[in-house]
């Protein structure tokens, strides 16, 4: 088929044509004198996209799923009890991963569609007064439904109850495109990926580390076994400007030209733009008869995935299957129990209007030829009308 | 700025991913023993482009402003009475040319908007009994003004007048897009460019030769002076399977693969393909309010480009200008007496519908932006309705 | 610096540029429908590459040494018994994750030099008639030290002990680059890397698993913890075409061109190929004046790397620095007890005659200004030799 | 074939790594309202390579050769009267373009070895008192033979005549690597192309005018019939910022690193370079037992290529064709009467000493196959001597 495939997935994104020449490169020797010289400003750099001023953000040749890992076996042990809510596939699968990695997890059902509970954690912590929980999790952007939770109330309520359990974030389809703060909130351990919010390809998984957090990996007993992830290592290596196996050099090359984009644009500038480009989205989907958003409310709703309900009887996998074989655009899937009933335009990472006006095109093509009666051109003009008029 | 740009200019046009992986290449050698292997298919199979059985297609390191000039000067004399017609820049460019090298041009001058006018051709050809015509000059496809003229037409009216002239045809933006049959029409001359229908970077022209002007030129005298372009000294290292001097190595690899692109499709289906795509920019246009085409009539209507006149009061430049910098869109512009009246849409070469989708999205938001009281999402929407119908 | 760089460590490899062409791509969609129709053939070839006709492939967005640790936590339980030995610093490594993964490790110190003792292994093995040796390890070569180990003599020892224990192998730099039959040596588990043999970027961690080995993974208890790296939701994901996380789809991409290049050369003419670009390599050492390979004896020698002790007096460390900043070309480093005593030159993946002659003229030079005193130009002298009568 | 291959030919040269990542882009509108931004300070920064002050450069897409006749189309009329010398393959095919053209060449046959007789040509413009000589060309160095003229001498000599004709210069395997003075050696027309010194692909032309040119162009009757290569509308539209015709943006971008590369260093670094890394081949030459440079005295050698004779009896073309077959390297070939008596190897552009000893190594290899009695490794080895001590 001819033309540029349309990728409108919640991740990978779009990789900049600046990234994709940083990576067309031969390979390098991850041990020469002078890759230190490089490396060291690339760990420094990244904390800025993490906004964390103390601490470390380890990077793994890995998905962000082994950052997860990373995150657990590193500062927990094994029947440690900790506060998890579940609200979409990947909150859920975090809960899953907790379980086979011998955790003791408390795990709140939430109505996909909503976030965090943040209510029901402050009870539960205020009620923990000899703080059996080790560790709140929260899952900022639950990528499956296109919802945020609010990762500072938690800090709060952790606050508020002076519970000293660490505070673990899933950071993957946020960090690097909506507001995070890793620091001022508090966060222990954050987890980001680079195929988001990053622009690159994936492969890297990243996880921002509090000093709170490093000094209890470096005293934690019984300890989780661990190696492949295990700090120990990395911190030895990372501090003399290597790693202690070999990097995906190709990828740093990417990463250090996408962390010069964010910075020079300017994290606070990076989410804006994020906050801009996603409303267009929910005005022209306020337009298509009977889809409505997967967020329950408004405060919930993601700026950097929408998951979308398709009409009654509108097969959401057919719009799906319809816009990636007749229209070449990818769109996200509905996971888990959204199958078939909803689906996803991803709206993070290296983006503008006139992308996103072609996938909303896209959207609204496969939507009539699946069944749906909404109005032609009608989401994409609210959009347009959105994008001119808040450029 | 973000996100990709959106080039929808009348070439260059958006190169295929497959054409741009195989120009990222390292240097070759381009008298290596086997160079000719590759040489020889290329040079037989751009031939299927062009639609020619016999004669030859020359490969020029030169725009395709230098296969014009490689046309004439390669079998015309000084002083040779040609006929051409002028009606946009390119037609005007190649009469401006045919001067400089001192032909002795009879210019039939047409009104913007229409094409070759096929029946004062037929007029003057019947009266040239003499056969002082030389050659008549048809610019196919008017890149200026998205006007594509009628060559079958002018080759009738030359066979109907017995008339030996030849026929040179400017299919820059016409050759690998709308159809074009060089040997069943009789074109002598045929010139083409790679960042057309081709999908390649500019930097190689095209020449298709009929076997009767290879023979005008073997025996031409007196000779216009020639020799970068000359035919000689090409074809002797050509039918060696090399060049007479150091070809863009890199746009022929790409060539090869944009080859094989068309030919597997089949030039019958790249070129309703082409229809099909330009279409829905005419229904979109049809839409937008105080819009028309520049092209007088339906049949004068390109399926390469659009020149569209903006509403009354409404500014072009201004129009390209805000789609430029607010929306990364690349429109093309009015040119000489078109400046500031019209813009133009290039749908040539690799695209899909929701390319054109986000195009017209650019073009509504800035011609709204300029101050056009047309509808917002009018055009998409009858755009989208063309393509989900006719895919 | 000017010129291309020129790497000849033991991995990362230099990446052949159909490779590079390959991995130039957009990012895309890793739930399309037909995705899995690329995976699946990737899954069944890359098993080729390992000579495995039953069991699985595993892919992991991770280096090689997280596909050691996959290998270890799918299969052991805490506390069993292991069998390996220590001659450089990658089974040294590999020997420390076994006990950070709580395994029992009876650890049998092997001179620098030489590699697996298989007497000691046959005699260990023999003796431990209640099979309490749950795995036996064997570093098939020792990347450090440029030793092969005899990995078929070990299957030999474990069928003649009719000993029921897996046999781990670690393969990175031996696996797509020198004979390995995973199937036919009743390999277990079997270790590799993209960024050795494989000719990608580092990034991939492969694991070779036998049918044996994955019916103990699905049945073994008490369990090692493990999440990212277990087997059970890779084989549900793997056997649809997907991957249970986002997998680097720009690495398979280049993954896909290897294979096909490594199999149309077919493995054998892989292995010879590499035999005969190491024998040169080795030809030249024995020309230079007080140098000698780690290697202890003519059958430990590798096909991949050579590890070379530099003469008396003459710093290694100092030859690879001035390598690296006088010629732009990187020699592995001498690991840990070797530092400063040898460096290595890496002969693997994608090489020819001229490039290792390049490579041994930069290790003469630097050599030379280190002050050995090697006569220039006779380790190359005796390559070239080598290569123009074997080619 | 595996590994890289080996470019060794005097141009086109190996394209840096920078400048390949350069030209991995998309398309761009080269009407965009911010391409001037771009446009401008490359037509300013390659003045600098030229090392012109006033006048201008003209790129072209086209071949050197284009540059050539635009040389001379623009500023000679027919009849006029020129003085050249015809020493190799490339300064017999600019006169045959002169004579092409209907220049009246008065040209001196000079022995394939040497170069311009700048005495033969002193004592002709002495006696051209009535000034009919309207230009003198000199080829600065001749790629055929690795022979490099005198500019500065002829500039004298003219000098010294007081004698107004014209100083063109074939520059295109001397500029941008070898000393070069287009305003102080007051050259009036000096040539070169994209694929030498510039490192990039073929498919650029370049032509250096000085003010004297530009001002014969300005006023010059009777003219010589042009279009493509005219002057005037390349000034018209380059003192803009843009061109006259779809300019090859892939090719500019490239260009704007290499001349980066080229200022940074410093033009005179770059001279250097060359000079310094050619002399290592010599000195590999003079090591080769019946082999000698084709340039007759040392004052004619080359620093960007060397023609060598291969001994008695052994066959130029079967070294070659060794190199290339079975050594993947590719050398230049002996042209038109040195076919078969010579090789050559390209030692310009972006190389290294590493780079130059594998193409000794294979040069020597192929020596020997062809059945040359030379010492192997004994030129390697002069050369590397040579790069070590005046690194």
């Amino acid at each position: 088929m001819h033309g540029f495939s349309h990728l409108y997935i919640p991740g990978p994104t779009n990789v900049p044509e600046e990234v994709r020449q940083a990576m067309n490169i031969p390979m390098e020797d991850m041990r020469a004198p002078d890759f230190c010289d490089f490396v060291r400003p690339v760990l420094e750099d990244i904390k800025k996209a993490f906004r964390l001023r103390n601490g470390r953000v380890f990077i793994y040749p890995s998905s962000g799923t082994g950052a997860w890992e990373s995150a657990i076996s590193n500062t927990l042990a094994p029947g440690d009890k900790v506060l998890m809510a579940r609200f979409g596939q990947f909150s859920l699968l975090w809960a899953d991963m907790a379980e086979r990695l011998n955790l003791d997890v408390d795990l709140i059902e939430v109505e996909w569609g909503k976030g965090v509970p943040v209510e029901e954690y402050a009870a539960k912590l205020k009620a923990d007064t000899d703080h059996a929980i080790k560790a709140v999790f929260v899952t900022h952007n639950e990528t499956a439904t296109g919802v945020t939770s609010d990762v500072k109330a938690v800090r709060d309520a952790l606050d508020a109850a002076s519970h000293p359990a660490l505070l673990f974030v899933d950071g993957v389809s946020a960090i690097g495109s909506i507001p995070f703060e890793q620091e001022d909130w508090g966060v222990d351990l954050a987890v980001a990926g680079s195929q988001k919010g990053f622009m690159l390809p994936a492969g890297l998984g990243f996880l921002g580390v509090s000093d709170k957090a490093l000094a209890i990996n470096a005293s934690n007993s019984p300890k989780m076994p661990r190696s492949y992830f295990a700090f120990d290592e990395m911190i030895k290596l990372n501090d003399t400007g290597y790693f202690p196996y070999t990097p995906p050099t190709q990828l740093l090359r990417g990463l250090r030209v996408s962390l010069d984009m964010m910075l020079a644009e300017g994290m606070e500038a990076v989410w804006a733009r994020h906050a801009y480009l996603a409303e267009g989205v929910r005005q022209a989907v306020a337009q298509w008869e009977g889809c409505k958003l997967v967020a329950a409310a408004p405060e919930w709703q993601s700026n950097t995935v929408s998951a979308i309900y398709t009409p009654e009887g509108v097969d959401a996998k057919e719009v799906i299957s319809i816009a990636y074989s007749k229209y070449r655009t990818s769109l996200g899937s509905g996971l888990n129990k959204l199958a078939g009933k909803a689906f996803r335009i991803g709206h993070l990472g290296s983006l503008n209007p006139v992308m996103l006006c072609g996938a909303l095109s896209a959207t609204e093509m496969a939507l009539r030829d699946a069944g749906a009666k909404i109005t032609p051109g009608a989401g994409v003009a609210a959009a347009q009308e959105h994008y001119r008029k808040h450029a």
